[in-house]
């Protein structure tokens, strides 16, 4: 038996994309047909090296989350085209081969290989976050795919990384954008790279299952409408927490907490009679979550019935040993909402003698974005975790990221391609890339290097220039230096690689990565931008002046 | 045997959704909290009824295309809980009782019912697009799902809709989305529901191959860089159209043709040299696709090389009874270059007598939109195909639609959703809802009713009020009487339900419907909003006054 063959059999196995549909036919048309006319000029297996990278950070700001690789290899890794997909394909190129399908049915991945910055890593323009090396035939069918596993992810890593810095570290982030996310895997994969990207939780059962990240939900405003009173709550029984006591009529504990808070001294006026429908939706949640219990307060008015109906609650429960959890608002003036609940809750706890009852947990939803959270923040709220949806999961404010896969090598021969915009001329040759950290442990500049020039090394200044700038030089002393491509594939799952880490190691990476750059270039307003240079002796400069 | 499973031994199979990752779980997990609250509180079996509405049309628009009802339909038809995922849920909800899972494990479809208004129409805010009746613990399940599978389905619907008015009925409009998608999905469901919206291809094979889209797709900027010269073509053979002849050498004869068009009088001085690499791709492409030949012309410069390369492999190919398909535009000044590349076919035309030869196809593509549309219509263009991709399959200028799903009956007692903004009122009970059309044939106004009030009756004047404005009022003499919402699921497969039809049909329906809307509802600018009005009998002001 060969040694490979040994290998695979008794060696690792990569699961194939988490949504079954991403398959090799994931891809425009043209890369079929360019396979077919490489296989037909005999150029198919001519290695060719592919740069992907983006040109210009999202939503205005100076850095990018990358994510969608774990995906990328999983494809790669499974990369088969099915004897129905053969034939589909020999149907959609008239007047081709019947050999050409023997190509395709032996097609795999075997011969490529893939280098990569970790998932989960800050990244700039023009970096190359994969270079793809490989038979060009093979090669040219990965671009449709990578190019799709890996720009929605980023993108929407880097908006969830962006909702984080504005929220600050201290607030909890849940996602809760299933149903405006573009489609169904817009929204689980959503969910996973908002996760990666620094958020805390989901509304996703499907993205918690698949992934293991932290589910969040408690009720909707149809749950409240479609109570009438509390006539309906037939099982008024509550056990204690502890399991000694039973409470037998639940509904009447409640409305005599709801009269000693209408009628403690400090909240008396506040409110008079709270909506009944609601008090009989709470009370009947909290028989269901005597443990969890967490109330949308703004069906009816959020000061006159919802508060005091969901503090009657909450204190009935405490009386039996539960801690209720808290409140979410969905509309109104968040700020002003936020802060007017903290005060009853803070008036509760002193009035009532109820310790922890001013620290309930406010949560806030309804359309928030970077825009509207740093509004919250500038009036002062009393927020302590944000739901957030549409304008996380589309990235409303910008809703692709334009990261491309240009050709810069083939049997050997750099390549260019060349724009009458400075800016999409793409950087040929095969390249290395480094980071070059200063004195206080940030990243100082991203450089790029030909495969074969010496590495860049710790203490030894460098002079760096400007990709298209040749005036604008620079000279760095790096304290530490760290090389970006690692390789993720080299022909099978067996070889020497990268090991593929779980979402929360990927998720740890970019909170730390994401804390450890300089604060300016992290900031909302006028970000400074982050400086990518090519090392001054390498071969780009030929083709670029 | 029991007449319904004998019914559905015999009867009709729904498949599944599209993506198999669409299951009960892809949902909020507040839904299944509420399940189990409203288990818990014996109300999960309570008749509720929920309108499935959007408030506001997209893109500053005043029409919307619904789409996204037969993935519903496919979802809720098979909607079944497996007992992996209901171990899932249970985890999910601590404290839950055992019998809750065994009510999730009977969970189905069968008592409810679907009403809906066609796939493919053109629809407005606030009249339901879906009106879901059932028991409230089930019908809830259904709300994430829905609101996913139609809110980007409807969006992306809209706004290929929208860009075919911009580019015309007579261009060809080709959706290039895949690699900027949201997704794999949002690949593979903009690819779909662009076609529905009125475009006319894709690139995108594997939605090509699940919905039979009609597929484009040539070559691209790295084919034509991985040539170096022709020398690299080695076999240079041609077999005429009819087979009846060979050219021993295509690489030389297209050569010969561009020394021709060089030295052509008119076209003379135009260009000198052509880029050599260029030439060996497309020479190199037309013998692998001589029927198909289209070329990508911008990679070095359009009009010294890509055009006249382009017309010695054309012209070459014409010899041997192939007529080359044209160019594609993918960078530069788009209205420009496809004049110039028309201007220059033409003259090949004319001084090289070649019949037809000027009216190759022009297709342009880079960052398409409605916008750059109709730019270059005012600057006047001879493009004959558009390649639209990024700002089509994201929905670029607006993300999301806002489709929202609302309690509005529960047990025959009209439920309603207050706010303190006045649009996000949710309208009480359940409706129903008519198309009222005028003498010229176009829609006038969209009423709903109550359930149980009359028909509105052609030929009958009818007072129609506005649901916010009491003082709105007018009469309107409808020609024709169209109801809106059609059962579409009563139970099962085999209950009489309309048909779903195949996407082409869906696609008919779209086409016509917007061609008969009147004019100045679809225009781009100040757009008249289309009316949705009551009946001034019906019951819901009782609720808003």
């Amino acid at each position: 038996m060969e040694p490979k063959e040994n290998g695979s059999e008794l060696g690792q196995i990569i699961d194939g994309p988490t949504n079954p549909m991403v398959t090799p036919l994931l891809n425009d048309l043209y890369q079929f047909t360019m396979a077919y006319a490489y296989w037909k000029a005999g150029k198919h297996n001519e290695r060719s090296v592919f740069d992907l990278y983006f040109r210009k950070n999202p939503f205005g700001g100076e850095y990018t989350v990358f994510a969608g690789l774990e995906e990328c290899i999983k494809f790669l890794a499974n990369f088969k085209l099915s004897d129905e997909e053969i034939d589909f394909v020999r149907d959609c190129l008239p007047g081709s081969e019947e050999a050409f399908c023997d190509y395709l049915r032996g097609l795999d991945c075997s011969d490529v290989e893939v280098y990569a910055i970790p998932e989960g890593s800050v990244v700039f323009p023009k970096v190359p976050l994969m270079r793809v090396e490989g038979p060009v035939g093979v090669v040219q069918l990965l671009e449709t795919p990578f190019l799709n596993l890996v720009n929605f992810a980023s993108l929407v890593a880097t908006n969830a990384a962006r909702h984080r810095f504005v929220a600050g570290k201290s607030k909890s982030l849940l996602e809760f954008g299933a149903r405006r996310a573009q489609g169904p895997d817009g929204a689980i994969s959503a969910s996973k790279y908002c996760y990666l990207g620094g958020f805390d939780a989901t509304s996703n059962v499907a993205a918690g299952k698949l992934f293991g990240i932290p589910l969040r939900g408690t009720h909707s405003h149809a749950y409240v409408s479609s109570f009438m009173s509390t006539d309906e709550i037939v099982d008024k029984v509550l056990r204690s927490a502890d399991g000694k006591t039973t409470c037998e009529d639940f509904v009447s504990h409640v409305q005599t907490w709801l009269k000693k808070i209408q009628y403690s001294p400090s909240l008396s006026g506040i409110f008079s009679e709270t909506n009944q429908s609601e008090l009989a939706a709470f009370t009947s949640y909290a028989l269901a979550f005597p443990k969890t219990f967490l109330a949308l307060v703004d069906t009816y008015d959020v000061m006159k019935s919802g508060i005091p109906n969901f503090c009657a609650v909450a204190l009935a429960l405490n009386d039996f040993g539960y801690k209720a959890l808290g409140i979410r608002l969905d509309s109104g003036d968040l700020a002003y909402l936020s802060r007017e609940a903290r005060n009853f809750f803070c008036t509760v706890e002193r009035e009532l003698k109820v310790p922890g009852f001013g620290k309930m947990v406010v949560t806030a939803s309804n359309d928030l974005n970077e825009e509207t959270i740093d509004a919250l923040n500038k009036q002062g709220h009393e927020v302590d975790a944000f739901g957030i949806g549409t304008y996380l999961v589309t990235c409303y404010s910008q809703a692709a990221l334009g990261c491309v896969f240009k050709l810069v090598e083939i049997n050997n021969q750099p390549r260019i391609k060349l724009s009458e915009d400075v800016t999409k001329v793409s950087i040929p040759c095969k390249k290395r890339s480094y980071r070059l950290y200063g004195k206080e442990g940030y990243p100082l500049v991203d450089i790029m290097t030909g495969e074969n020039e010496p590495p860049p090394k710790v203490g030894e200044r460098l002079l760096c220039r400007h990709p298209f700038n040749e005036s604008k030089r620079a000279y760095v002393v790096p304290q530490r230096v760290e090389e970006l491509l690692k390789c993720y594939w080299r022909g099978s799952a067996d070889e020497a690689r990268e090991e593929l880490p779980p979402l929360k190691e990927i998720r740890e990476r970019c909170i730390k990565q994401l804390e450890n750059m300089r604060p300016d270039h992290m900031r909302r307003l006028n970000p400074t931008p982050y400086k990518v240079w090519f090392s001054p002796t390498n071969m780009f400069f030929g083709f670029l002046s």
